[in-house]
């Protein structure tokens, strides 16, 4: 390949409306461009990436036995109906009719559609199946950003395995989890594997591969003394026991004029700790209370899986004041003092806590001694607070960290929802007729792009590691005006290419700085440069662009060096 | 690969609902499945067909030193509406609105998209640029059929040349041509180059690959003495000169009960070639006669690329009684008796004729001596008139063939039409600003699979040509209960996997006659068969799927023999 018949436009400057590293980078070393916010095209730096990404997680698909197959990107609305996605996926979801007013469906995952086709698997012989494809995925996202980090289009390597029982999925789901580690390893990604949500894909229970980065979206609880990972949406950690005086026979009612936060209760000998914070949530339509210790905060997203929900959002202060008499800051959940019941939720720490202080619904009134198991009618506990950074491990005890992150993975034990929605059975061995048990694995490959990059660069550009670059060695061509260095670096380059190197040589008639800057900014690995000086004495220079470091070697002796260069 | 573990769903019977060889092959031989109409799921073994007519897509085009880029498949509208296509595709475009309400559409072909892209091309230095894609394609086909023969969507490879001017446009053409001509040569398609209509693609000329089949949408008009080749829609042929009498000095009415057809009205001694014939055709709204010779048919295309109308249809019988005032049957462009002055599009087959006989506007009533030059005022003059079979060559003179056909590719010279429309100029060597000129080059992948099906195919099911075949061998375990023979292919399927030989392993607790059908049925070329009565000689049987051949090799000998196949 030549460079000056390439496509790739560098640019100068930094472009202005880049949020992150690799957005900065793929713009300014000519990988990508934006059509419009969320869908980029990619040119040739980018396609050959891209290509090389998925020829690592093709093979490692191909080692676990699955197979790969192509399912269409545009769905009916059906199957997505029949499982129920096709209200919960909301705005996400890319809606269309046809020429003849049918509803249709971008795919943004592809688990209704890949179970279509598992309902001709008929017999547990056929059983585990391990399916997969790379497929463009669409998704509404309300905010698109960090190049091609979050965006509207992109594609997915999404697999599915198909087993008649749980045993079997925690074998397939296994075998991918192993998979995952080997495909990230290989792309230069050092992920960490962490306990997740699992969102609205349902199922038991959930891995995400998690890549630490400033511009990660998703926040990692990680222990460093054991290993334990959690996204903090399921993430937990072990607090102090809690020993309590009894309190009062029953709450008593106290004037708090013009308390409205947590600390403003603390004057009245209530630390947070001791408080019940009361929130209210609109679940599915329906006003529910959401109950916490003072000092601790709410993940949403525990909320949504504790209760199924798929429509969630804060109540608004007029529909509080409507139900509970009181605006925020004097709630509370306790039983004699609610004007209507309402349905409550309440974290664990609140479990068994006495002498609590908490709001009367009555505006600037609290309450104290109040006993959460005798005055507080809960309908569900769960696990709702958010972990924070310094909480003790619930593995081994030591001290948590947080760190941001970006999802380079997800696999999901998704168990026999889908199945039993899209009617995939099999006969078992007893010839009876049994919904089969699935698992989703999926990984964005243009995501592992950008958090390739954002792993490997410095401050002169993008620093590939060797398996994903888009070529392995730029040959640059020093003088192009100087025939003879102009013939010896195409000789360079003809043994290189020959010795079954992947090259390009810069030919283009550009000084020697702005090839060097082109050839750092695009984080090609191994830069040979042939010049004037250099072969005045029969040698070129050697350069590895993720050290710096330069070796002069002589003509007849890179193909060798290079050689042993990429072995190592 | 084993056999055991793939999923192939042969089917035992032909599928009711397939309406073409290769669709009826491609269900029953388990490669794809219909999840709605025109959307297909493509198995295992389509996806590994696929993936090589890719590879030698990819290494024909990268011969000719085009780049691969890969760009969005949903579109917004500015730049269709830039073009002016957002109007033109009308309903076969899919069309979309995003949560903000913005309208976006899905890809059917990608001209504007890379135009944006181009945009940063800049200067005459950069070209010419040749890019392409591999890239999903979405069009809403009011009748998808055939398969994979003409579907809602599927992959294109789709090409785009930008030059400077008509000759680097000429020149990029040129290579195209000859990279198709090469690739169908390599996938096994006879694809003959046509003389094609551009449709909506506009541009200046165009070239269709047409591969001829029964199941062919397309009909070609071919000379099987010089070779002459063109798409109905554009196909001309000569026709014998015509000398006629001048005729009388102005047309004369003659009374025609009943006359309703070009038949009824030889009885007034009109022969068909004498007769013109007087069609009513609404052009983006706009009531026009069409005329030609009574015994030539029209193409409709042809009328719409004559006069570059993007809304056609038939009149309405009281459309034209109400513009005419006369039915169908009596209908004529004379000036002298039009009712109303209406635009008229002229077959160039009339031009110069004398003597003839046409409709008077008037019911029962007709014209002779009619002379078009002076009897009729002609706005336009086009070829309209659909040619027919045994009529002449235009270049030997021969009698003309048509056959029906599959269009595999189509490449077309654009010229500056979408450089225009969306801006994307460079600096020419006088430091001008010019648009660019464009050209467009597309091959349907999955297309191409289902056409060399219908060309490579017999009673048994599917004849792969072993450039694009699955796999190139299947090793049959005849008695898979037979420990020993089980062994021995094991053995075989070991070595030639060893030697690089792309195989399969039918290890299925089958009978031997399923695995053969199933061999068969799915076209894989060679067929090694291990069985315990050529065991016991120390020999295994290999067929070629094509010729039925078979021959006895000795076990050690199979690597050497397959080999020797492959290479032939």
């Amino acid at each position: 390949m030549r460079w000056s018949q390439m496509f790739v436009p560098t640019l100068r400057d930094d472009p202005a409306e880049a949020d992150a590293p690799s957005h900065r980078l793929l713009l300014r070393a000519g990988y990508v461009r934006q059509l419009t916010a969320g869908h980029y095209s990619l040119l040739p730096l980018a396609v050959r990436v891209r290509a090389r990404i998925i020829e690592i997680i093709r093979a490692e698909m191909d080692a676990i036995g699955a197979q790969e197959m192509l399912l269409p990107a545009l769905h009916p609305a059906e199957p997505w109906q029949r499982s129920g996605r096709w209200e919960l996926m909301g705005q996400e979801m890319f809606r269309l009719r046809d020429r003849r007013g049918a509803d249709h469906a971008l795919g943004m995952t592809h688990e209704e559609i890949f179970a279509t086709v598992a309902r001709e698997l008929n017999s547990y012989r056929r059983l585990p199946q391990q399916w997969y494809q790379f497929q463009t995925k669409f998704r509404d996202e309300p905010r698109p950003k960090g190049g091609l980090m979050r965006t509207r289009e992109f594609t997915m390597k999404d697999a599915y395995s198909f087993d008649l029982d749980g045993a079997g999925l925690d074998a397939s789901f296994g075998a991918y989890h192993g998979a995952y580690t080997r495909i990230f390893e290989r792309l230069g990604l050092p992920a960490l594997a962490c306990e997740a949500s699992s969102g609205t894909m349902g199922g038991s229970d959930s891995t995400e591969f998690m890549c630490p980065a400033d511009v990660g979206e998703d926040l990692v609880v990680h222990c460093p003394a054991c290993g334990y990972a959690a996204n903090i949406e399921r993430a937990t950690s072990v607090l102090p026991a809690a020993s309590d005086a009894p309190g009062p026979a029953a709450p008593e009612r106290f004037d708090t004029p013009g308390v409205r936060t947590i600390e403003d209760l603390r004057a009245y000998d209530a630390p947070d700790d001791r408080q019940i914070k009361t929130l209210v949530y609109v679940l599915d339509g329906t006003l529910t209370l959401v109950l916490l210790r003072g000092d601790h905060p709410l993940n949403e997203q525990k909320l949504v899986d504790a209760t199924g929900a798929t429509g969630i959002r804060a109540a608004d202060p007029a529909e509080i004041q409507d139900a509970l008499g009181a605006l925020p800051g004097s709630l509370g959940a306790v039983d004699a003092f609610l004007p209507t019941p309402l349905p409550v939720i309440a974290d664990e720490a609140l479990r068994g806590r006495r002498d609590m202080f908490t709001g009367a619904n009555t505006d600037d009134v609290h309450l104290r001694g109040v006993d959460v198991d005798r005055d507080i009618e809960v309908g569900k506990w769960a696990d709702l607070r958010e972990v924070e950074a310094g909480q003790r491990c619930v593995r081994c005890g030591e001290a948590l960290e947080i760190r941001r992150a970006i999802e380079v993975g997800h696999i999901f034990k998704l168990g026999d929802r889908y199945a039993r929605a899209l009617g995939v059975e099999v006969l078992d061995p007893d010839g009876k007729r049994v919904p089969v048990v699935m698992g989703s694995y999926g990984i964005g490959v243009e995501r592992a792009m950008a958090a390739i990059i954002e792993i490997h660069n410095d401050d002169r550009g993008i620093v590939w590691p060797l398996a994903v670059a888009p070529f392995q060695v730029t040959v640059v061509v020093a003088q192009s005006d100087d025939a003879e260095v102009a013939e010896a670096a195409e000789d360079v380059y003809a043994a290189l290419k020959g010795a079954g190197v992947d090259v390009v040589i810069d030919d283009r008639a550009e000084r020697a700085g702005v090839k060097f800057r082109d050839a750092e900014l695009t984080g090609i690995p191994f830069r040979v440069t042939v010049g004037r000086r250099g072969l005045a004495e029969g040698t070129a220079e050697v350069t590895a662009r993720a050290t710096g470091d330069t070796e002069k070697v002589p003509l007849d002796a890179v193909v060798a060096h290079v050689r042993s260069l990429l072995r190592r």
